[in-house]
């Protein structure tokens, strides 16, 4: 490759990123013929009513053509159907939802909408990595603040809901440049839905100081048992003038290859990440809109994300089994479909060889693409959700997905029992 | 709605967006029941090849699911196959290939890639008006020069090559913060073809300031008799190590609803493209990603593109015969779809009532409204494609879109053929 001339350097938003999780990981999986439980995307399907429907939108006319940048109408009015019971209030499909390309996007649009240069972000570590970039790359800078898992979590396997954010902690963190808090329930890696009290303390502080709140919810329709309902910030407390939610089309519906989206909040807000969304997609993928809004209005007279949920329920069971049976610590995640493994006991040889490129890591890294390479399952080392000075709360942790068919995790569950003779 | 709190106010880069042309004019042609050849999406579907493989691809699993951010590898082939032999040297489809969200979301991607604040970027005007707002959101200042129409455009039908632009005004435009050319050929609005010479011309101004060229070659594969060859600044003089060049799945395969684009240029420029695209979208709808490359796999093979091409002369034919009739000067385009009308001898009624969102506009916008409101065909105020200072130079035009099914096209005639009564 010829020297670029210096007038060719990238715009300094990019030039600091490093190569992402991501981008390792799956082509290692895919080299090694590993059993992959690393990137969160399924090994099946969306739903046939929501598979035929977008087949039969691929035959209008029209359906292949530029949607509204809003979204198509039905999806919105498919979105204002399944949403407004669950946000107690009537939503206007006009205004107050946004179709996006994919949770991604909708966030980032939303940062393109409110951040200028120094806006500051508050994030809860560890957090999904790309809000990271997200924020920076708009001109804003986050800054975090943990959620801590009691000390007790290094011998015993905990719940979700163990993992606690510090309110004083977080009032600490804002300053007269806050502009946003971002939130994430169900949480990824994590697991923990945040409980109506602690949504409220951390409403309240976005009160107190003005702040919009940014809530990722993209993995609303899995949560599991003893939990009946799933407590959502927008519909506490009047919280709803300063809150964006947003969804996935992808997480609901087996279909994250389709890359759609939404974001649902008062008009007041959601004009601005539409302003910003405008101009960096122009609209989402046509007939996969049609196809989600099959699938939304399914789902108002077929147990669709009930039976969903069953399923994911034996598949969060397989995998945490083995890990009981290995006598590995982890969290039982009350949403989503990532467990958290606390790998400390995990002791592989001394003189194994890493490749160099894990060696600008965390030490989770390694442990991460040890697994992959010899026990056969992909997992994603989760420093990659905290920043660089706080790799090591992450270093004993590895995160598997359980988005997968049954052979699959039972496949998986049979290599991992090989980590045995390596646990101390 | 709530009076919102100052905090919830949005960031500079979107506060001062007006509402754009088509949120203006699509509603108006739905209302009117006008026959819309505003916007520029085809009234017909993708070929019968590309919409077979995309319900294919539906039936498969993995493309559901997330795809590379790079793009699908069958499609990079699949292009790489369709445009080595026309750039004249065999594309990486690695390194040198990039998938994106549709040709917008390559270009927002490349200014967030190469652009800081304050950097300038020369459009020419008129422009894609999405490129104003892809440019100011990073940071950058567009610099305009425009193309220019020979006087006697004002009385005779010209062809879009006789809008020249002038090399020294572009040269004077230049300053040492100016990063970034970008191109578009074949040109919407005016359809101009630019010619190997005025290619090379513009590249070696690009060379001596090492300028990137970022060209917008959407219609591609749009371009008519008598040309035989669409000329690409990328394979002239050495310019590939400083040109990127954009293409879109939307417009070559009658999809525009589908949100598939592409980027081709040298690794050390499609590097930072790809750094920005995968924070904002992570990666491109997936089964869409497998029916263009199945179409452009057919058109190595089978005469898709060409067939394509006389349906489209048919249709240009049917549109311009029209202006003949009733004498109003146009631009014949050598390419792309659309066709500039001067309207400067249409007398609409003098007391006329606009709605008052018109007033802050061009008046090529009054214009188009009465056309779509009375004519009951509806057209585009090309004064979009101008910055504000230079809306006067727009004011006797209107573009019409040929992207329609014959039947359509010739409804519209008939209708337009109503303007003779107005016209002195
Ligand atoms: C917490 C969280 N937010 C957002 C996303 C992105 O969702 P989408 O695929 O809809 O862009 C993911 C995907 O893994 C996620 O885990
Ligand atoms: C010149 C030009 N560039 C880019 C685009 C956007 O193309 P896409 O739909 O692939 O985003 C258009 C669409 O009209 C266009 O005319």
């Amino acid at each position: 490759m010829t020297q670029p001339p210096p007038r060719f350097a990238p715009a300094q938003r990019v030039s600091k990123f490093e190569q992402d999780v991501w981008s390792i990981f799956t082509p290692l999986a895919a080299e090694t013929k590993a059993i992959n439980l690393g990137q969160g995307f399924m090994n099946f399907g969306p739903p046939a009513v929501v598979q035929e429907a977008a087949k039969q939108a691929l035959d209008t006319v029209e359906a292949n053509q530029y949607s509204h940048p809003r979204g198509r109408p039905r999806l919105r009015q498919a979105l204002a159907a399944s949403y407004s019971p669950e946000f107690g209030r009537q939503l206007d499909p006009e205004s107050e939802i946004l179709v996006t390309a994919g949770a991604n996007e909708a966030m980032f649009a939303t940062f393109a909408g409110f951040l200028d240069e120094g806006s500051e972000v508050i994030c809860m570590e560890p957090f999904f990595d790309q809000y990271l970039p997200n924020i920076t790359m708009n001109g804003g800078k986050p800054v975090f603040v943990p959620l801590r898992a009691p000390e007790h979590a290094a011998d015993q396997t905990i719940s979700s809901e163990e993992w606690r954010l510090d309110i004083d902690e977080l009032k600490s963190k804002i300053t007269p440049r806050t502009k946003m808090i971002v939130l994430n329930t169900p949480h990824n890696p994590i697991g923990k839905v945040f409980s109506e009290d602690e949504l409220r303390a951390i409403g309240k502080v976005a009160e107190e100081h003005d702040l919009i709140i940014l809530t990722d919810e993209v993995y609303d329709r899995l949560y599991y048992p003893p939990l009946t309902k799933f407590p959502r910030i927008a519909t506490l407390d009047g919280f709803w003038e300063r809150t964006i939610t947003v969804g996935s089309g992808g997480k609901s519906f087996a279909s994250t290859g389709w890359r759609v989206g939404w974001l649902i909040g008062p008009a007041h807000l959601i004009q601005y990440s539409f302003a910003a969304q405008t101009r960096v997609v122009f609209c989402v993928n046509s007939p996969c809109q049609e196809a989600i809004a099959a699938g939304l209005e399914a789902s108002l007279t077929q147990p669709l994300f009930q039976d969903q949920t069953k399923a994911y329920l034996t598949k969060r069971a397989k995998l945490a089994k083995v890990f009981d049976d290995l006598a590995l610590p982890y969290t039982m995640p009350q949403g989503a479909y990532y467990i958290l493994v606390n790998t400390a006991k995990i002791q592989y040889p001394k003189d194994y060889v890493f490749p160099d490129i894990l060696h600008q890591r965390g030490d989770d890294f390694k442990m991460c693409y040890w697994l992959t390479k010899e026990i056969g399952v992909c997992c994603i080392p989760p420093s990659e959700f905290y920043t660089k000075d706080h790799w090591p709360l992450a270093k004993n942790y590895a995160r598997f997905a359980f988005c997968k068919t049954d052979d699959v995790l039972d496949q998986a569950a049979e290599r991992l029992l090989a980590l045995k003779k390596y646990i101390v």
